[in-house]
């Protein structure tokens, strides 16, 4: 279920209604100003009424989703973090005792999370190895040979690569049996028997010390991301500092290239800054390249570089799994774009040119629309279910373009000189951001945690259901981080090249 | 336990903190000012060090309160609002449905809160005539007699005023007894076996509209503040925004007086605004009473009104306790005098008495310490008890003082022209700030609610404890509204002017 249950095009709402503002030939002071005051606010009911039917129908389909489903792992499982140890127990019986202490009727098993970047750079090792290997196997005819070492040995590469790989999957099995108490987190993923359980665990505070036992629903397991995890309250906190700031800089520093495209697109100031060029920009097509082609080629250069940096910045902030890394660096991309294009935009050009892009403000929704999703849209399907979670933020995306639009409005009826209409449009961001608050309190508390009343009901339903019995036992295990699983790349190979070894063993 | 356990006495150490500041006569660039920045630093760290100690004790007193006390009603029980109900269904019936079908272990009782405001004031009526008549009999000497009626008959005022409070209290208990269903609000008090039972109810979220069954915790029973009782959620959300406005227009409005005040200490500036002052103004004994008590004077009477009427916004905000109203009402007192006495006065006044205002910023402190506890200090005590709940307006608000003697230090060290010092001084409100945001993360979430690690133990350590049984007798009745409680104010005057009747007893 993704946001795009209802087929409502928004974009194309937006268009239409931020198309009435451009109203540049309209005379100052005239009466059919009054006109665009009236679609302001029709168009602005319509929205809210729509956003409206739309938060309702998603949250009724999230439940409805929800009571579809089937069992699943992160229903029944909290991560907790901040787990305090003492000298004689290791993280692991801490977790034990305090849980069969304090839920003793629901808790079912836990799986402390390891610190495993060595044995994960291994495991990719000899992932690209055997992926080599294949390629050079399922093409026999370009069976290589290469010099290799110091006196130049003749050595079939399949051959060379197949050992390797051996001898790397040897030493991924030594460090897995390897990991010690000594490479434990202070993390750990807890698994209960009902859902109802989890949620209890996960709403309640736990410990006297509130940054201890600090509890989280946990992720659907493959949706976890191992990396960057972050075991400690204050590890987690400063890191988000950390990443703040950066985040703010990256914004701040990102002006100068807005700056120099500002500067670019306006030839005559161009021209004022740079004397030199004032020949060439005389000639039409270098004037149209360089106002015209190069501003926008530097501008999406530059805005291809910050998704990826706004994802590694927010993988970084304690997030502990790929939706809810997406989902940050989402916001971000989105705060920044909004900031970049829009504000900066507007305050780093000259009073006349600010008048003018308040007048096309159409290109933001549009662009945001096509810049936003384009940073995640191709893998968002695939990879995890967040059942609708990515609603609120398209909703409060519109909520700030309504509002935007009303400033503008009241911007333009300044301008022309109809403050009668400018003053009675002031109700209107002030209704709007009510609206808000009130959806904000009616729907979102639905996409943050399923209430009581569902997952007991949801619980009850399957209390009866024989497969519980078996996937309690996958729930063990659901959460055993991914490289310490068995591996075996090196099969084929060893079958292909060790005849002996097979005849043997007829 | 109130909030000073501790004895800190925080305002002397501001005092002696600002009175630093008092450095006219410094001269300007002199070397001598970096021994007030370095004092800036040495008291910003000596108190967050103080405040942190303080938080930490304070919260661990409070966890020791709580395993100290004995069971308390409001311990076991929540108050739930917006209860959905159908047309073949009461309150009552709704509330029973729920709880015994979602939280069927640990369910013990509901009480439905109802609207009784007339009998609440056939009440008070009563208890005034009582106090009247216990007042006449004490003094048998003073039995006064008076004219009453069309015809001015003479009657006994006590016995006049006896047989009016048995009307009185007659129509009570028939209004009593005719408390009807159509009178029922849409909240109940849900009491519970346990306190983590409770806890559960109250902190997940119950039905999948979370603007129903909406949970809070119950105050102490003596504590409930019955007259303005909203049940709904549109209403108490209404409620809120409407006391928000009142409070920002009550602030802003407050500016007049504030600034007449401002007018009357400046002679120079009164003269030329009233011209025809000026031959008063020359005698030495106007001038002082104009510019040095009549501007107090106002400004007091004025900043008494305050604090009713805030308390009074306050009980109609959607609270639903005494010290829930009292500790909303100081909050809004300790924002607008901080707002009112001094940015109002800054901003108000002429550049040059700016400055002076800024060398004087000790007062700001003290009048703070005196206006705010004027913090309700006489009522707090007795009433009820919050188990250390204030804690965190003291501490905030000695972080926003931090926080202003920063801003005020950096604005004097600009102004000496000592730019490396105020820029130097730039990380110490950051740095207070963050400081404060841990506090929030480490300890604020003790004075919301106690952990669930708290709770547990309390509870089983009272498991086998006989008394318990007798506790959940009285816990079933405890939040009876006390209008609906029997009365008999009469007993006394029946039994001393009617001596036939007492004749007829024997």
């Amino acid at each position: 279920m993704g946001t795009q249950l209802h087929e409502i095009d928004f974009t194309d709402l937006s268009n239409n209604s931020l198309d009435l503002f451009t109203i540049s030939n309209v005379n100052i002071g005239s009466k059919w100003l009054w006109i665009h005051f009236s679609a302001v606010y029709i168009v602005t009911i319509f929205i809210c009424y729509q956003l409206y039917n739309e938060y309702k129908y998603i949250s009724s389909e999230r439940i409805a989703y929800f009571y579809s489903s089937k069992p699943q792992p992160h229903q029944f499982t909290i991560l907790v973090r901040g787990i305090p140890v003492s000298v004689c127990s290791s993280v692991s019986e801490s977790v034990e005792t305090f849980f069969t202490e304090f839920h003793p009727t629901t808790y079912l098993s836990h799986m402390v999370v390891h610190r495993t970047s060595k044995l994960r750079n291994l495991i990719n090792e000899a992932k690209t190895l055997s992926k080599r290997l294949l390629h050079l196997q399922s093409e026999p005819s370009q069976h290589t040979y290469r010099h290799i070492g110091l006196f130049g040995q003749r050595v079939d590469l399949v051959d060379h690569y197949g050992k390797k790989l051996v001898d790397i999957e040897q030493s991924v099995r030594l460090e897995q049996s390897n990991v010690s108490l000594a490479e434990e987190t202070r993390a750990a993923f807890v698994s209960f028997k009902s859902r109802y359980g989890a949620a209890i665990a996960f709403h309640l505070p736990q410990s006297t010390n509130p940054t201890q036992w600090v509890t989280e629903q946990a992720p659907e397991p493959d949706d976890v991301y191992w990396p960057f995890f972050s075991s400690s309250f204050m590890r987690t906190w400063i890191s988000k500092l950390v990443v703040i700031v950066a985040c703010i800089l990256l914004t701040i520093l990102f002006l100068i290239p807005v700056v120099v495209v500002q500067g670019l697109t306006n030839l005559s100031q161009l021209e004022t800054w740079l004397p030199f060029l004032k020949s060439i920009l005389t000639i039409t097509f270098f004037g149209q390249v360089i106002t015209g082609y190069l501003p926008n080629l530097i501008l999406q250069l530059f805005l291809k570089i910050v998704p990826p940096i706004m994802e590694f910045l927010s993988s970084i902030q304690g997030y502990i799994s790929h939706s809810d890394i997406e989902k940050s660096a989402c916001k971000k991309v989105l705060w920044f774009t909004i900031w970049n294009i829009f504000f900066a935009t507007v305050f780093s050009g000259s009073v006349l040119s600010k008048v003018s892009i308040f007048l096309e403000p159409k290109n933001i929704p549009a662009k945001l629309a096509v810049a936003v999703p384009a940073q995640f849209i191709n893998v968002y399907m695939p990879k995890y279910e967040t059942a609708g979670k990515f609603w609120p933020i398209v909703h409060n995306s519109m909520i700030f373009s309504l509002v935007l639009m009303h400033a503008i409005a009241i911007g333009i009826f300044t301008l022309k000189k109809l403050s009668i209409a400018s003053t009675l449009l002031f109700p209107l961001p002030v209704l709007t951001l009510l609206f808000n608050a009130y959806c904000r309190k009616r729907f979102l508390p639905i996409f943050i945690a399923y209430p009581a009343e569902v997952l007991i009901k949801k619980d009850k339903e399957e209390a009866s259901v024989p497969a519980m019995a078996e996937f309690y036992d996958k729930l063990v295990t659901a959460y055993r981080d991914p490289a310490l699983m068995p591996i075996q790349y090196s099969v084929n190979s060893e079958s292909l090249n060790r005849p002996l070894m097979s005849s043997a063993d007829f």
